[in-house]
C-alpha cells in the first residue's frame, strides 16, 4: 500500500508531518509513503531521523505550498505545483493508494474534488470524523463541506457514514441517527423530514432523529447532519470545552490550598483529556470522491499526524470509494 | 408591577413555582404575583410557606395543565382553561405585565404567539437566552422556535435581540454578530449572506460572521442564527458538558487517591460549577410578541425559576416589546 502524503501542509509542515510518516512506517511493514513537498526542506527533516527503512519512503518535490489562509478557488487555479495537489494527482496518476494533508480544507477539498471526482450517484463530498463520547465514538457527517444540503444529499452522507464506519470499526449494519431539533416526527424542517423518509424506506440501520446532545452520548454509530450543523455543533462543543478549561485553570491557581488540588488532581484531569483527545480522532475523511483523502487538523502533532495517516490505511484496506459506488448503487435501486 | 406565573408549568409545578414566587416577592416590594393554576393544590403550597405578603399575590384558578409532551396545537385548542393559557390571557387582557412558564416550549409559543399576536414587522417570535462565556455572557437567539429562517428573519432576530441586551444589561450598542461556518465573507449559505448584508447596511452594531465557539467566548453581545442552529449548538454543548462531566466522576472515584484528589479538589468544581450554572441563566425570553413572556427550564429549581421571574421584570421595566416595535420602524425605514 502507497500513501502519498501532502508534506508541507499545517500549522507545522515536515517539522510534524515527515516524523508522524517515519513513525506510522515502523509500524506497518507494508506501507510505503509519498513524501511530497520542497525537496529540500523533506530531506533535512528526514536526516534529522534515523533508522527508517529508505526504500519504503519516496520524496516528491512539488515547488509551491497552498496557504491555510488562500482561497480555495485561488489554490486550484495557480498552484498547479503545491505540494497538495501533486499528493492528490499521484492518486489519479494510480500512483498512490490514498493522500493525506493537514492543509487548507478548502483547498483541499475543492482540489480532491476536481482532480478525482465525485463518485456517480453522490453530488457533493462530505466531511466525516470520529467523534469522543461516552459509551462509544460516534461518525458525524457533514462537517462543513456543504452548507446546504438536500434531503436526497443527507441521505447519500449517511449511506457513506454507514460504509465507513463499518469498514474502519468492522461494525455489521452501523446504526444511523439524523441530527433533528427534537426527536419527534413533527419536529424539524422539510429538508430533515424528507431525508427521514428516504432513511426509512432504505436497507440502512436506521435509528430515527438525534439530538445535539447524541453526538457525545456516542450511542449512535453514525450522525448525519448537514455541514452547517456539523460546523457549528463542532465548533460549539469546542466553545464549552475551552471555556470549561479556562475556568478550571483560573479556578485550580486561585490559592496554595487549589493549586495542591490541582496537583493531586493531575492524574484524573489526565486521563479525562486523554478519553477526549482529538488527537485520537484525527483524521476526518474526505468521503464522495474517486479516490481516499483524509484530511488531518492543522495543529496536529506527531501522533495525531499519524492517526490520520492509518486512518487512511483503513480505508484503502477497504476500499471504502469502491464500497460506496456500489452499495449507493444497490440503495438507490432499493429505493427506486 | 403584576406578574402572571403559570403556577402548574414545568416538572415540578407548584412545589417550584410557588416557593419561587414568594421568594422573588420578599426581594421586591413593588411586584405583586399572580398565580394561575388549580387553586386547591396551589393555596396547598402557599399554606407550606410562612409570612408572605398575602396582599401582593392573587391565586387565579385554571382547570387544567398542559401536559408536558403534549403537541402544542392540540394543546392550543383543546386546553383552553389551562394554566399556560389563562397567564397568557392575563396579559392580553392588560391584568398581568408578563408572564413566566416552565411549561411546554411549542405549546407556550403557539399559544402565546395566538393570544397575544406578533408585533407588526415581526415575522415569527424567537427565543433568546444569555449564555455563559469566558469574558462575559453573550445573548444567543433563536434557540429552536423557528427551522428555516430567511435573511429578512434574521435581521428581525438581531434588532430583537440588541434591544433585549441594551433592555436588561444597560448595555448601549450592542455587539452584534452572525453566527456562521466561518469567519470570511465568502463563507456560509445564501440566507447568511443576505442577513449579513442586511445588518451591515442597518445601524445596528454588527460585528460580522462568528462561529460556534464565540458563543462561550462571551465577547460578542448577541449571537443571531435560526433555530436550527441555536438548538444544535446548544445541545450539543450540553453533551460536551455531560460527558465530560461523567468522565469527572468516573475518574475521580477510580482509587483512593483519586477520590482524596476529589475531595481538595471539591471547592474548585463548585467553583466552576457555580460560573457555568445553567440556573444562572435561566429565564429565555419569548420574542417579537405583544407582550413579555419568559420560558423557564421545564427543570428549574426554585433559585433558577426565581430567576426567569426577574428576566420577566426586567423586561417590563423596559418595555422590551414596545421599544421593539418602535427601534424595527426605524431600523426598516433607515434599510428602505
Amino acid at each position: 500500500m502507497k500513501i502519498a502524503i501532502d508534506a508541507m501542509g499545517g500549522d507545522f509542515g515536515p517539522e510534524v508531518t515527515v516524523p508522524a510518516s517515519l513513525h506510522v512506517l515502523r509500524n506497518h511493514p507494508n506501507l510505503s509513503l509519498i513524501l511530497v513537498g520542497k525537496e529540500e526542506i523533506v530531506c533535512q527533516e528526514l536526516e534529522k531521523e534515523e533508522g527508517h527503512d529508505a526504500s519504503r519512503i519516496e520524496v516528491h518535490h512539488a515547488s509551491e505550498v497552498v496557504e491555510m489562509d488562500e482561497s480555495p478557488s485561488l489554490a486550484l487555479k495557480r498552484k498547479k505545483d503545491s505540494s497538495m495537489r501533486i499528493a492528490i494527482n499521484l492518486i489519479k496518476e494510480g500512483k498512490a493508494d490514498a493522500c493525506v494533508s493537514a492543509g487548507n480544507t478548502g483547498a483541499l477539498m475543492a482540489t480532491a474534488r476536481f482532480v478525482l471526482r465525485m463518485l456517480p450517484g453522490i453530488d457533493r463530498p462530505a466531511i466525516c470524523s470520529a467523534m469522543p463520547g461516552i459509551a462509544g465514538s460516534s461518525h458525524l457527517l457533514d462537517l462543513g463541506a456543504n452548507v446546504d444540503s438536500s434531503a436526497e444529499q443527507l441521505f447519500q452522507f449517511a449511506v457513506m457514514g454507514s460504509i465507513l464506519k463499518s469498514a474502519v470499526e468492522s461494525i455489521n449494519a452501523p446504526s444511523i441517527g439524523l441530527l433533528n431539533v427534537g426527536e419527534e416526527e413533527i419536529k424539524g424542517n422539510e429538508r430533515v423530514k424528507n431525508a427521514a423518509k428516504l432513511l426509512t424506506e432504505s436497507n440502512l440501520n436506521y435509528m430515527g432523529f438525534v439530538e445535539g446532545n447524541d453526538i457525545y452520548k456516542g450511542e449512535i454509530d453514525v450522525i448525519v447532519c448537514d455541514g452547517f450543523m456539523g460546523n457549528v455543533a463542532l465548533k460549539a462543543s469546542e466553545g464549552v470545552a475551552e471555556m470549561l478549561t479556562t475556568f478550571a485553570k483560573e479556578e485550580f491557581s486561585r490559592s496554595i490550598f487549589t493549586k495542591l488540588a490541582a496537583l493531586m488532581s493531575r492524574p484524573v484531569l489526565n486521563a479525562i483529556r486523554k478519553r477526549t483527545d482529538p488527537r485520537r480522532y484525527n483524521g476526518a475523511s474526505l468521503l464522495g470522491l474517486k479516490g481516499i483523502v483524509v484530511k488531518s487538523h492543522g495543529s496536529a502533532d506527531k501522533l495525531s499526524y499519524a492517526h490520520a495517516i492509518e486512518e487512511a490505511m483503513k480505508e484503502v484496506e477497504k476500499s471504502v470509494p469502491k464500497q460506496i459506488e456500489t452499495q449507493l448503487h444497490d440503495h438507490l435501486e432499493l429505493s427506486a
